[in-house]
């Protein structure tokens, strides 16, 4: 940390701040600059709270220079964490593909999506059975029943399952059918929901919060981490933004970011980013292109039917030729 | 909603939206336009899914009109909604003043500082308990120790207490102590909590999330009224914006936004967007100005001892002088 | 500026650094840390740019320290910048208002705004001869006619006139007319205008950009004091962020961020912000709390039949009860 | 234009809506709701101002139809339009890329550099001799020499170049030199500028502005149409947003909407966006899969040493590996 004090602070300032780090155990050096001191704490493990110092007599500014995070970082575990779920692997410079229906809807319609997306080339089945939805009067999802299809899905076709949970209270029950347990952008600082999933014996794929900061998102995954549970997915699925002519903005610039950072997988999600069937296919082409460790795509079989989001899926047809480009560019892509 | 075609969209597209329509139960009417047919959907209950018609051949754009709640709405009750707690009143056009640390440390500080503002006028007392930090290695707060401590306060103090609960498993806990449960800008979406909430006795106060449209906070209370709890107030703490001066951007324009909206009241927390004492002070009394039904404001008794959030605590003198001002304005600008 | 190192970085990389920063005749010093070694860059004068250092083998990240400004900041000149003009006085702690419609349309529209205007206690008159509009089939206003209007404005009612400036082609003109001269949201970075406003006597009223950092505001301002002008006021009129309830969002903690920053005062227009008059009187009220050096409000006489922008002006009995509040909390607000 | 009532405006308010709609000389008709009236303007030729509407009783919300764009609008010409200059070729569905150092420095680097890209594949050189720069102490640009330089390396390259003119007083000299002429982000809405551009016989490539909405952009493009160039190419090249782990955030979802609603070529900037090497090629890469019309990428072959925006410049080693994995993407991506 560098704490930046006012031009023309006194020394009895540069003094104040220095004892308010020791008294927190910390090592302060003052650094001599054109204008002003800074003041450097040194040897610290692990990052220093800015509110200490912010609000102390002669403080300009202070600049965190640490970073927060442990387990997540590249610099603490610099090989790639990989994580296999049957046929998918994350991580390992493959480009898995999940794909499925935004809701579950039936078993008809399930199994018929997953046949399809299976021929495709997609290693994993996506469906929602619990829905976080904007209004307590659009549909919520099956519930229980709908993590049964999910089952008998897997079972029928061989894909393993990832599917959303949205509390602790539903975590053993989505746990118990699911093969991936998926941490929605709205509860991406549900603490207790993390620190639960922490527990979990599945791989987490973990949505980034729909303004969330690189760090924070990172930080999510360390409440994870912490716990214990080490196979936790990155996916970035598009940010709030002034944009209107997008749902959200697909930010493909957080992968070599995040991925510089962090050891962990990022898979893109370019079907809720764009909100529109249009937008899908070129950004998942991009999302191929960028260097992520895997996507996820909403299809549907009849999409003008879906009870929801339909106006995002993608039809088979065109799932199954977008998943030969995906492929093609991957093979261009993968080595760096 | 109207639902407007391509320019050149053909008969039979336009009939294909008619019966997708009246397939759903609507009634829908095209409309001849200058360059391009639009679609009324007429005498719907409620809002409509813009997805159902967004992916149908030769569909523009589809722009929803009824707004989507019902029991926030001012538009179905048009007089304010009035959350009372002892003797603070929210939305009967008094500006009642929330005061108190970040976190509840002792019992000492807490009675220290509550002694304080309510000395300077404060009506209500906070305190967290349970802390929503960014990192695991973060103080998380005291836990039930720490609403023993508020019950305390509440015993030598008269002031009922406000504080934060993160989970449904907390709940009936924080419920047993608190006077008024407070939803955090996080959990502004954790559905799986705001119906808890709903089915409280306790007035809530939910905090905008970080990047939540004035519609999705406004169907967030609804999630809460529609389980039978009518004591909602909606709390404005800034939003996440490209600026780098602040923490967040305090929105005041939501707050005459949001009350032509709903009934519902409306309180503004300064601390926690601006981040930095020097901006509290200016932006508290704005928010006074500015026509809303109540401040939180965050107030320590040593400041620079703060487990979290001392550099946006005001010290107890300066939260004196501040009150006096408050009132004031309050007294210029109540008659709207 | 402090560079911090990769954990892990050589001794090597860290020479490589030292060496880069000395060549560009800058003294460069290692700072040993916890985790990783930092390299100060002492005793510069001015800023540094991040972008010699942030691509060196070795090199984590580059973080500004001094701020590039020099005849805009606080800290070079600690007292206020007053620029009187008529009547109007900003920056000695008073609360001038500049009030009139936003185009210039005709004579007789601008008297009798401008004689409800200064009765009500404006003290310099607004409106728009050269207008920038998103659309070039939008009405682009009455250009010298208009200024001319202005003027016969200024010589009945003695009020000063203050009008916008598009080009440096027309800044004769303008200015010629004017008694302040006004730079749009678009135009912040037209660097061309910034150099010649630079040189023209007139005082000049500097709007924020749609999205610019507090740091490119005052560089922009910088640009104009640079080349002589010392007589700038800062307007603060809303930034562009994700919300959906006003035209802009009115960014009321950059008054307190700015005037710690620079000695030149800061004027906010709540106006273009709302975007709707029913947000444009509680934000009004809002900024006179807040601690800025005067107002710019939209005034329109017959607010239906405005050529631009109607749905914003006050009617002028809204703007003379306005007036009477805005004194009232200025002189509560004014000592800070 | 959609005109929705309040619920409950009484049949006055709609008349009165009705009435001014038809003094402005549109056709309107109200259209009865489930909850409430709306009121269709028919049959208007062009976009209706919303203000017009939004100040009047009973007025809940005005909706725009009808856009704004004429020239511009792919619904006025569905053909896309192709921009020719030299063998750069611009909306053919080829990959043209752009390459080239961020400012002109000498003869010697630019020629180096031009013939580093040109062997590459770049069919065009870019490069700044006038630089809009956020601080006035910044390096600005070589001016005429540096256009002078450019058109050494088109003589002795082959090579068109494109540069950026940032006012209308030397346009006619960039005019000269340059084959194509660029207006930045910072004068995406200088009106002067864009005016003066459409009387160019010069191609012009318009830069996206810093948070400038699709519909904005366009309009600035029409600007430039609306006085007869119809050479334009617009270029996306990363928008301001919250994140911090990159310049700006580079937003290609713009591409597939910019392309459904214009029939204008518009290619992609990585290199801006990023602001540093690392995100700029799998960005680019990204950019080359979405489906523009082209790339501009910064190369300089001492990237160290570059007087600006050395650290997102390629080595031009790099940019050679680019542009072989660029072109077997476009090959994949090209039919759609």
């Amino acid at each position: 940390m560098l704490i930046v004090m006012k031009k023309g602070a006194s020394d009895e300032n540069v003094q104040g701040v220095v004892k308010a780090a020791e008294k927190r155990g910390y090592t302060a050096r003052p650094i001599p600059g054109g204008d002003r001191v800074s003041i450097g704490i040194l040897y610290n493990k692990g990052s220093v709270d800015a509110g200490l110092f912010l609000g102390l007599e002669g403080v300009n500014e202070v600049i965190p220079v640490t970073k927060p995070y442990k387990l997540v970082s590249r610099e603490v575990k610099s090989q790639n964490t990989v994580v296999m779920v049957g046929d998918a692997v994350f991580g390992d410079g493959s480009m898995p593909v999940i794909a499925g229906p935004c809701a579950v809807e039936s078993e008809k319609q399930c199994l018929a999506i997953a046949e399809a997306v299976k021929k495709a080339g997609a290693v994993m089945f996506r469906g929602g059975a619990f829905k976080p939805r904007t209004s307590p009067y659009s549909f919520q999802g099956m519930g229980e029943e709908g993590l049964k299809i999910l089952a008998r899905v897997r079972d029928v076709t061989g894909l393993p399952v990832a599917t959303e949970v949205m509390d602790k209270e539903n975590f053993d029950m989505v746990e118990e059918y699911a093969d991936v347990v998926q941490i929605g952008t709205r509860n991406m600082q549900n603490f207790t929901l993390l620190k639960r999933a922490g527990k979990s014996k599945r791989p987490v794929i973990l949505k980034r919060g729909m303004s969330a900061l690189l760090q924070e998102w990172l930080m999510a995954a360390e409440y994870i981490m912490e716990e214990g549970n080490e196979q936790v997915i990155l996916c970035e699925r598009g940010v709030r933004t002034f944009v209107r002519h997008s749902r959200n903005t697909l930010d493909l610039s957080v992968v070599p970011a995040a991925k510089k950072e962090t050891h962990l997988p990022v898979i893109v999600d370019p079907s809720h980013a764009a909100g529109i069937r249009d937008q899908v296919i070129p950004l998942a082409l991009a999302g191929a292109a960028v260097g992520c460790d895997g996507l996820m795509i909403e299809v549907h079989n009849i999409p003008e039917e879906a009870v929801s989001d339909g106006a995002q899926s993608l039809y088979p047809d065109q799932f199954e030729k977008l998943m030969q480009k995906i492929n093609r560019i991957h093979e261009i892509c993968k080595d760096g």
